[in-house]
């Protein structure tokens, strides 16, 4: 009953991991914005499985169509409907799990949710149900770039114990991050990572990861109190992703251990605005961005499916083995850059609006 | 436009620090449940100000009324109102506030996104709105206590570098959780806790901490997704809470770092339902609960408004030293315990009609 | 559960006939708009019980309390809470009608929907639970007037079989609505009204009525397809009026029977904008605001809980005759009136705020 | 803003006249609920263009295609993507409109609003976004029925001038509904409407129209007080089809014209419950229905686009003549019986998940 999202800029999301298609219908989506499929499709290339070695080797080309909403590749400010066939269907491979659910998988919860569940397991928790997001996210970027000049780019940070150097934050661009497959804009922490993740692979394991995510341009006054706080709206965004455990914004966790007056981010002038010369509060601070850049990050459990035998127990309770099949990547992190920036792009967008509403 | 939170189960807060009074309408509470004001007076009492020596000496007796929805202390199905006076208004307090907004404070975002501010400076970021979630979170835990036979704890698990021992989650108690002021069932670790806030106290400083919570007895099959998983719901609702700025639930970062094998969770066979020998899920798996405890936590950073001077500067962008007046917590969480535990049962509560309403 | 109305600007609200209090929450009131307790008491003065003879003798003063949201006259953008405290309850009126639910009143449907009733029957059905409406949409009605000079009057346009002659709706007033106790502002017709419910009160039984309700200077553009087009926003809002069980936009029924050719508004230029000859279309076409007068008709029923004897049932399903006490009114419209222009205010404020959302 | 209706049985649409596909996207659909495209097909077939003599002669076959959350003809709880494609497209039919909005259509007011129109002009006010509500309103409908028994059934009860005599609510079928092209099941009353429609065909004029519908079996406890009321909710969902503009349920508007001793319905035992003797309330007491059948009117105006010369002006305020083209109904009502019905059922199943949710 939770497939939409947002206030005012809205995404409604629909698609199974194995149903003749993925999409989204995208609602506020302001009027005469210029949008073209091309333009959705370069996120969604980034996202696409089969990209390179590191992940699953589903073969899906992911070509957006835009059915509504768009004439003349100008927005019309009525529902965008976005869809994504589904074409390397394998359901067979999936057959011998239906008696066994995947330990730490979406199976068994779907189950007990629903009482039924889609012959590929999970469900809506497939990654494939993450299109809507990549494609819709896109649209919102779209129209915080044209409107705002904002940027939004995430990178991977870490995989497994593979921790790469802080980033210059105000200079990290999508081009720097796609550089290498693993999409850490340190080269020397991404050849770690991916040997990281290709031993996982060979082990038929996984590994988890966090990405960093950074939003610059921004203006002051973006968030609403006291529920849907800028931080409140971005962490139930993150945790919405699948294999997504733990979202902390600027220190976050770390802040923890700090003194106020070590960890407060003083004012001082910045040009034609009052900026701060830290950023511990990470551009937000009761939950009203402040102008400065917001980061956060967002942790990405090991993927659940693996070849690797697990001692588990049948529905029925019995106790046995189960080696998954399927074609599941090892490492998510990598394809989920573009899905933690469309999300941080939807809830930008619904945040604007808002705050548009307001000072009419 | 964000003072709601729900779906179902749903609250609307109101007030400020300095305004006559703050409170809630809790819309969807089923009715016929025994409620009674002493019920939500004992969370209330567990968040009120000058507790103890700890925090604010603020005295505030924080008594609710309930002005509506009750009737013979039964529910009747109708939105309950709640409301509590502000009793110990100190304006002037902040009136050296109003040319020098306080780092990492509220005062500027507020003035921001609005263009105008509470004589209080940060509006609605006060503690004070809190409140409201602990009253209307203590209606919301009746629900699930007397339906489902739920359990919610929290406690302190850090206070700045002093880190608590693992706790028993099967088996803490909010007896064990508030036998010392800082609410660290360890008491060796609440006494380095305590040493550690009194330390800050003393340098009119103020200092972060980690509080855990635990919801136990939760049933398979809550959580929504795909945008209201139930670990995006309580990133939401954690989130929303002032000060917070990081939540994981499960193995949260820590298990970022491991591999598929050892982080999944077998499946056992348990008494009467289908269980996992090890919860680095934290209950959770496809944003749905599989009837282990839920289990998270919530990073709170230090309190922004410290007596400690601070170089900082006007809203008219000239430097300054601000050491700032008024009565506040050198460190929140001991006092968050109990709002913890209250967005964490609103947030249930809703998930639970949410259930209901599908199973019919 | 649907206590709330509205996305951007939203009212929640509470309270029965017999509890401490009724009141709101009105969330997302644009800041910094001057808003007194004296400007909200008009409307409620207009609403309260005991105003003349014509209506009900229970006494109120419904002195409205304002208790957050408002710092020296001006609105701060956080939420509203409004309290009106009950002070004329007599629930032993109501005893004598805890076994025989009245004919067409909500007794008999709120104890099914709800498993239990308020002592005083209805519950929430109250009139009482319209003092909310009336006051949030007051403030709705500060405004729209301040920022779009907006004027909303409604008045009496039949009372029974007593129909006034049409109204210049471009130049009503409330003063001109005022100036007799039924509100119709034909002073002729007015008489034969004021009759015809006195005659209904000796009779110890009640009479329908109908209210027609301009809106003027709506700009062109305001509505939201497709489900919240301008008059379903109204139908809503009116039919959620306790015994409104009829409404109408422009033309309504009547336009039914006519032809395209007949009842299509024809362009012509007026001043500085496009507007239409004729108004069959009430204002709106599409859903959307055209920039004519928007104006409609809400039919109530008449009063059900009456003294005159009735032939009924009891819960138990046994005949019986019942001859309710309590002090009602024989007639709602005259009482009605600020209700519909606050809910008119508050369907405007919030479709006032979307489209505010949108030209950003 | 508002494409999507429902709190937990929730239609998200799509689709302007002219774009590759109308659609929607259903949420909160319980699960394990036989669902097949045929169906569906029934309903929207009963909506299609070009069924008769009667309406415009754009040939739609209008299949629809289910692309999500459907497996082996059973549901998954997860959300149904529903895509009929517009094949019929003639944008050339327009070109001649784009200086001149038709009047009392929405070209004027969708370009005031959005600053831009879709080719064909009105954009979503189009009927073919209607496909949509029928669509999932036949979901809503098999679940309405599976579950609880109810049956939804709409007929014409007027067309211009002519009134069909009242029809026995109790037993009235789609069958005898359909047995003449008009859907009005008195057959002489319908050749006389056919009649008054072929006349206006013939003047390249158009007439307008009442339906009626009544919904038999809904359990008493349903409807939300106090903002969605069953009454209200229908209005809201009736008044959002195009071309509707008036709403009333039981006895309406005549009802106001009436004294409580007469409008009153006295409770009578009937069978296993206790039920009403007449029914002037349509069921619905209060805002909850009470168990007996709930039946309300809808009026339709004449269709706007006519081909007939109109004197009206240009967008620049020039005066000109409008002959429209394109191919459009003289009279909506006998196609818009499906809508209603569909309308009815996604209002009825929304209400069913609260009453389900509160009830647990």
């Amino acid at each position: 009953m939770s497939s939409t999202y947002g206030t005012l800029f809205k995404i409604s999301t629909f698609g199974e991991s194995h149903c003749p298609g993925v999409g989204a219908v995208v609602d506020g989506v302001p009027p005469r914005l210029r949008i073209t499929p091309e333009q959705l499709q370069v996120q969604l290339d980034r996202r696409r499985p089969g990209q390179n070695k590191l992940g699953t080797q589903r073969k899906e080309s992911d070509k957006i169509q835009i059915l509504s909403g768009v004439e003349n590749n100008l927005s019309l400010g009525t529902p965008i409907a976005l869809l994504v066939a589904n074409t390397d269907q394998r359901p067979g491979d999936y057959s011998s799990m239906r008696d066994i659910p995947r330990p730490s998988h979406a199976d068994f919860t779907y189950t007990m949710k629903y009482g039924i569940n889609a012959s590929s397991g999970g469900g809506r928790a497939s990654a494939r149900e993450t299109i809507a997001r990549v494609a819709g996210g896109a649209i919102a970027e779209i129209f915080l770039t044209t409107k705002y000049g904002i940027e939004i780019i995430a990178w991977v940070s870490s995989v497994g114990n593979i921790d790469a150097p802080a980033v210059d934050m105000d200079n990290i661009t999508r081009t720097l991050v796609d550089q290498n497959d693993v999409r850490c804009p340190d080269n020397v922490s991404a050849a770690a990572m991916e040997d990281e993740i290709e031993k996982a692979t060979a082990a038929k394991d996984s590994i988890g990861g966090i990405i960093t995510c950074v939003c610059r341009n921004i203006p002051a006054g973006w968030g609403e109190p006291a529920f849907n706080r800028l931080e409140a709206a971005l962490a139930q965004a993150m945790l919405s992703i699948p294999a997504a455990k733990a979202f902390e914004i600027g220190s976050g966790f770390g802040g923890t251990r700090q003194r106020g007056s070590v960890h407060n981010d003083p004012f001082v002038r910045k040009q034609d605005r009052l900026g701060t010369s830290s950023n511990n509060s990470g551009g937000v601070q009761g939950g009203i961005s402040n102008g400065e850049p917001v980061y956060f990050r967002v942790g990405f459990k090991p993927t659940a499916t693996i070849g690797h035998p697990q001692r588990t127990a049948t529905y029925a309770g019995e106790e046995t083995i189960l080696a998954a099949k399927g074609r599941h990547d090892p490492c998510v992190v990598q394809r989920a850059i573009p899905i933690v920036e469309g999300m941080a792009a939807l809830v930008l967008a619904d945040m604007a609006l808002m705050q548009q509403a307001r000072l009419g």
